[in-house]
């Protein structure tokens, strides 16, 4: 698809309350780190979005979390795809990623579970093999929210 | 989410014919593209599968475009997200990216708006404008599809 239609374009890095009002109840976003070669990893995780920052709880052996180690530049988009293109939205969010400390993990992932009710019984986060990571917004790119 | 319930992690290139079956159905993949100081771009593209490589149309001024023609490494996801997390399932392919011909396009642009009929109403391909895709899978990580 071609994102033209309803071309709205912002480069700084404010979220407007229409595109925080959409990013925080997003249930997946797909998050692309990038490795020393400048290859792309891309995939799906569910997103905490909070007080302008996004959470995602993920692996410590994870691929993305070593490529965030090395190269801290991550970009989070949050879409949602109808066949009816005229109504197709989203927003692309450049940032950074940081591996939050143990206080911060233990608080973000009691909001993570509250958000996610999956995680506790399907796939907990650990301490000891998981980690949160938090983006801290740069740039983004939006499309069809006015 | 972690993708840990189901944890089918492959290597090699060759795409199966599950993954190919689930690939080619699918009506928007995310697809990450890196710029030359290592910054994704990331954003959902309508893919069209066909002989193991995924197509998809662009603008030519596209950001994403101009990632690919100065590191040709892309990476594409393809997902599909269920509050089910034992059901979730996914195909990230990394590969190689290249603007196909003017020949190649026509015959492309074909099937493109065979598999999406908005395009010509909503988003023609123009010549002058735009231009396809190709991407050549190097590598896959696949979750879910046994």
């Amino acid at each position: 698809m071609k994102i033209a239609g309803r071309p709205a374009c912002r480069d700084n890095m404010k979220l407007t309350k229409t595109e925080k009002d959409f990013l925080q109840y997003q249930r997946v976003a797909r998050m692309a780190s990038v490795d020393s070669n400048g290859v792309a990893h891309n995939v799906p995780v569910c997103p905490l979005v909070d007080k302008d920052k996004i959470y995602f709880g993920t692996e410590r052996k994870a691929r993305k979390l070593r490529n965030i180690q090395a190269n801290p530049s991550v970009t989070v988009v949050f879409d949602e795809y109808t066949e009816a293109w005229s109504f197709l939205r989203g927003v692309m969010v450049q940032g950074t990623g940081r591996v939050v400390n143990k206080k911060e993990f233990q608080e973000l992932r009691k909001k993570i579970y509250s958000k996610f009710s999956q995680y506790e019984s399907n796939a907990p986060l650990g301490e000891r093999d998981s980690v949160i990571v938090e983006v801290t917004p740069t740039r983004k790119f939006s499309w069809g929210l006015e």
